[in-house]
């Protein structure tokens, strides 16, 4: 089988350059090649989108509504095979898999309820007025989507964060059609399910060109497609380096466009003197840090970078514990060969700082790509002095910072790069310690989270997921939950109408 | 008298360098002298913001709606003399400054009715989950301030659009820092109005450094402040080439913040056949436009700056009225010489373009900054041909086109760039055409209006006032009305927290 590229509904094969996918826990190609889309391809699915946009916008929200939940069942009755696909090319568990794809579902279900609401488009209202007004005439504010959306697929989300993931239901939700640019690791899995999207747009009588599926293998698709005049918003979650790349590539188009890119995050915890004075806090603390930071090889970008916490009679037996805890953690491969040698790479670069002490041992294994836990330990100053600190270290890997007191412990927060979360742990809430830190992470994250671990996004729209920068690019929005829609819709008054 | 530089609460006097504003009525210079900010000036101003956003971020938003009515009812208290000085600097009339100062005093009240709601703060909450959820968690996301805001003052409203005009009390109410650079057109009027939002937040206890007002003569003071790290967003109303010189600006940062720039519009007027069917709609619509486009020597970002109609009997009479009203409407001096020149400048090189007839005559006048209303006539074909009109030509000129065909018609409104609004005339309102048109307006504006002109911007929730790429940088948000806070607002969830 050769899988080609979605241009809309109609499946095109050209000469663009052919590609395989890699199965990272054997280093061995899969099966199904893939075409990379052509220039002319490009062109093509952007202007199929931009004359798709206003029909499709234009759709009741309660047909998109129907959309979204007939691409839910979809994706549920081909569960097997999507499963199948995602561990071949990610190397992650099936069990990893399922919650995924329920996590993918849940979201198409709740943007899904969120349109079929009544009154959803309309904003807000103002009847004729008085002669006071500047105008006499009413005023109605409705929503639009802002134009076609390109999405690129994360590579560690092959479900919920690509094709029809968070930024592409958001999308669709808003009426908004969508460009998806999957990513190379995972592009077959990305293939199939846009083969059920489109379905799923069939079976609801949607316009051509409301969802399109190119293949990339080399960075030159994104180039053109970003760039493109029909492309009026952008949705990316990844590293810092390709977010601010794509960032200052749509600088250089003569309009501006919103690009919301996830770019990762350290996702401090803070460990404070209360929250381990018992043998039972230290084994549940320990035991909860290590699952979050090693599941899925800590290819999260919520998993905790760095851990802080103040020297005192408890701290050496918790770093022990925890030491125990990442060292048992189990290991398996990570995403891709590439993804494996910047982990191993940054860690050495950390393990090589003088002040910087490496507590576990890798454990032995034939297979390459395999991320092995690692707990790095040094003091305030060191962290202070080496930006390397700051930067995320993609995989299964924590520092642990030993702070002398509490004024450096916030010295060392008051340092840090904007977040995505930080997390406290502790027992007591009520000294002015606590409340000092709750204020100042609130200006350096976009969740706190108290005497929980920073894994396990819920999908909600209570649920803030983007910070300051560097963690994405606009502070003001969230990438998770339905309060994500805004990244893509604008705002229309129709004056003096009826 | 000397007018020095607010940092926070104090009145600085330095070495920088002097300037006095103009009277553009008579050109002759008015009697205060201004000191601009210099380097070490902005410095300790961006710090003193960047101290004051914790404090002032953490104010009850009910202590904040006390400062913005309490600076209401100063503004109100002082209308005397800062009338005065409105008129001494912008050469604007009494009554436009009145109207201006209402509509000032208005949006204060707005945003402070707005964030006295009991719930203001709280976007949305999630209780503690079941053990299906990714997180058992309680899930609570509040409203923060995003930072300390830059706001540059607008040289055409010196109230509504300045030192404490619609961004400035959005940031505030927001629970954001403000600093004003102040337009070096009414720099004394920005100045007292400054006295005046530091004396209210004296009086209402606000945090030193909530507040901060400084003078500038050249961009350099400008350009500090947009690469100033304290600086966490921007907001300015002006020109296309003033906003894109920002937002360039700013990309030199490091990091990431949101720059508002509104830039101005064409306002595109389509007169619909039906909409002058008879002498009285004719005198009506005529009369209406000529305001619309005269008024405030048409120094509106909604001045209507392009008419199109389709050609049948009515319209040479049409023609014939709005000529005559234009040409009959009161000139007066616009707001500086600079803009004078601008607009002379540019009216005069669509006059040249051979294919433009100019309907009206110059009328005498012994003051060189006077804006002569005018009234320049030509053909789709060359509206399409000539970039030149698609330029918004600040002061009251206004280009009639006159198209043969509604296609002709069409072709025009589609190559339209992004405008802040469309307004069609037409009595029917059910045909195909009338539908295609407002389908198409919708993608082009953020505001459409239906028998009605775009001057008069109501203040209020339901106002969009920002549409696409040129007309603001961001089409999903919106500069006038209380949705405008969201300019200047992050998310923060508190997960775990009681």
């Amino acid at each position: 089988m050769i899988a080609g590229n979605f241009i809309g509904n109609t499946l095109s094969f050209s000469n663009g350059e052919r590609f395989k996918t890699l199965n990272p826990m054997n280093n061995s190609f899969n099966e199904i090649e893939l075409i990379e889309a052509t220039p002319d391809e490009i062109q093509n699915t952007c202007l199929i989108a931009h004359k798709a946009f206003p029909k499709f916008n234009a759709t009741e929200p309660k047909k998109r509504a129907e959309l979204l939940l007939k691409i839910a069942q979809l994706l549920n009755e081909n569960s097997t095979e999507l499963l199948h696909w995602y561990q071949l090319e990610s190397g992650l568990t099936e069990e990893r898999g399922k919650i995924e794809l329920q996590r993918t579902i849940l979201q198409l279900e709740d943007f899904s309820s969120l349109i079929s609401k009544e009154n959803w488009k309309n904003s807000h209202e103002k009847s004729e007025g008085s002669l006071n007004d500047l105008t006499t005439q009413s005023l109605k504010k409705i929503k639009q989507g802002i134009g076609p959306v390109l999405v690129f697929g994360a590579s560690n989300f092959p479900f919920a964060y690509s094709t029809i993931g968070g930024d592409s239901v958001a999308a669709l939700a808003a009426g908004c059609p969508v460009i998806v640019k999957s990513h190379p690791f995972h592009a077959v899995l990305s293939y199939k399910v846009a083969e059920l999207v489109l379905k799923a747009g069939e079976l609801t009588q949607m316009p051509n060109g409301f969802f399109s599926h190119l293949n990339a293998f080399n960075h030159e698709v994104g180039k053109l497609l970003v760039l493109h005049p029909a492309i009026k918003a952008i949705g990316f979650t990844g590293s810092i380096k390709g977010g601010l790349a794509i960032r200052k590539l749509s600088q250089q188009r003569p309009d501006e466009i919103p690009v919301f890119a996830e770019m990762g995050s350290l996702n401090p915890i803070v460990l404070f003197p209360s929250a381990i004075e018992s043998k039972k806090d230290i084994q549940e603390i320990t035991s909860k840090l290590a699952q979050s930071i090693t599941q899925s090889s800590g290819q999260f970008c919520t998993k905790p970078g760095v851990l802080f916490l103040i020297e005192n009679d408890s701290t050496r037996e918790f770093i022990f514990e925890l030491t125990n805890c990442i060292q048992h953690s189990p290991s398996s491969s990570l995403l891709h060969p590439t993804i494996a040698e910047n982990y191993n790479q940054l860690r050495t670069q950390i393990e090589k700082i003088p002040t910087v002490t490496k507590a576990t041992i890798d454990s032995f294994s034939t297979n390459s790509n395999v991320g092995h836990p690692q707990l790095s330990i040094t003091d305030a100053s060191t962290f202070l002095k080496h930006s390397l600190l700051q930067e995320e270290v993609f995989g299964p890997h924590c520092a642990l910072i030993c702070c002398r007191s509490f004024e450096e412990l916030f010295n060392c927060i008051t340092r840090l790069m904007g977040q995505l979360t930080v997390s406290i742990f502790s027992k007591e809430t009520s000294s002015k310690e606590f409340s000092n830190l709750v204020d100042l992470t609130m200006q350096k994250a976009g969740r706190i989270i108290l005497n929980g671990v920073p894994t396990g996004v819920q999908v909600h729209a209570a649920m803030q997921h983007g910070g300051p920068f560097p963690s994405s690019s606009d502070t003001r929005f969230t990438a998770v939950g339905t309060d994500s829609i805004h990244r893509f819709i604008r705002n229309v008054c129709l004056q003096g109408f009826e």
